[in-house]
């Protein structure tokens, strides 16, 4: 797996189809990933038709990788399986609940890691949206998602038609803590954030944005207050639609 | 990574040591994985003290492996830092909500699945323990997670002493949908399902519980809506205390 020290998120694809037997191998291998009780709560709706990717493209705020990428899958938490398995076996089902949710959006980004590991190992490129739970409604009516089916993941996914550069990572330190967490003190924040903040890129990303500071970027226009709670609130009547919440 | 195809939770570890060096060059690399906005909104406590192994066996229903494995991390969802760089920089965090602990959780866990892979690769053997979100404020107690920091992964660590058999796993068809997402008829089930529950452990595992059907070991004993009904709620108090819910 020494693809992992050189990985980047790829959003530019070749023509070049993703063949199903290769797909389906992947999807294959990755469910050797641990699960809750090996009930594999988790599964993977395949989009390669032009129609249904212009369909979830909104919801993914119309990021271009959406309708240009050959597969698109999106990883859903399911306990709609395992509890019709129950409900065929004369047993009762209890997994309308916030738990179950929890537990079963755990199995499906493992398994969604595992394959994306070893899709990258094969050569494909791919990038992880994590607008799926920004509209998830969206989604949950286009996919056709019953009760106790809600979507975490979309993974959109091709044969690398970029090579974009590797972006920065934190240093280990600043995310590791020894026996209990240590909080961080201004200096440590200058230690760890300083030499992102120095990156030219960063430098241009905050010039462009007319900020002060790349964090004022993130806080002030990426991700703010107003949409996180817009998002949260949405998010939250989604579940309770798909029976996760009471 | 060809090592997935034979991958099992490993339960029993040797006395060897799994050392520093090891440990952080598989934490470095796991730190690859894209994150949302490459936050990398997570954070890993290491846990190597006998004492601390034991103050956290309880929150994981004492089950050995916590205080026999030579290496626990407990892998959080933490908006913490971010945050704190937040306020370091001029910029008001607006990580408060339900939508932010989601993208946390998000990047915690496929960091985590990314590190396992890369362990066990290495010939490490290790055990994903569920129980994290069972009750999750012994965790945040032992651990001292501030406000904006949430367990979500565990992961016991160490060199295997046994080579248990592989598990069994749902046919890929059970859990692929094409375009949109197909219900589940009771054939479909019968077809999905039998092959599991032919198994002769299976049948010994409904066997010993007194039950008719594996459907009901689950539904009735090893996680029932009782439990998980109370688990819910306490999950939702410990992410109201951690400030994700308001």
């Amino acid at each position: 797996m020494m693809t992992i020290n050189t990985r980047r998120s790829i959003r530019k694809y070749s023509g070049k189809e993703v063949g199903d037997e290769l797909l389906n191998r992947l999807l294959t291998e990755a469910a050797r990933t641990q699960t809750m009780g090996n009930m594999q709560l988790y599964s993977v709706v395949v989009t390669r038709s032009e129609e249904m990717k212009a369909k979830l493209a909104p919801a993914h705020f119309n990021q271009p990788m959406v309708t240009e990428a050959p597969v698109v899958l999106t990883v859903c938490a399911d306990f709609n399986r395992a509890s019709s398995w129950c409900r065929c076996r004369k047993a009762e089902p209890g997994y309308d609940n916030f738990l179950s949710f929890m537990n079963a959006a755990t199995d499906a980004l493992l398994y969604t890691q595992t394959f994306c590991n070893l899709a990258e190992e094969e050569g494909l490129g791919l990038c992880f949206l994590g607008t799926t739970v920004y509209m998830p409604q969206m989604i949950i009516d286009t996919l056709k998602l019953p009760q106790l089916v809600m979507p975490v993941a979309t993974i959109t996914l091709g044969w690398p038609a970029e090579e974009p550069p590797m972006s920065d990572r934190l240093p280990l330190e600043s995310f590791v803590h020894d026996e209990t967490y240590h909080d961080y003190s201004p200096a440590d924040i200058d230690r760890y954030y300083g030499p992102k903040e120095a990156l030219e890129e960063n430098k241009e990303f905050v010039r462009i944005n007319n900020k002060e500071t790349l964090a004022q970027v993130y806080a002030d226009i990426r991700y703010t207050k107003k949409d996180n709670e817009a998002m949260s609130a949405g998010m939250m009547e989604a579940l309770k639609k798909q029976g996760f919440i009471q």
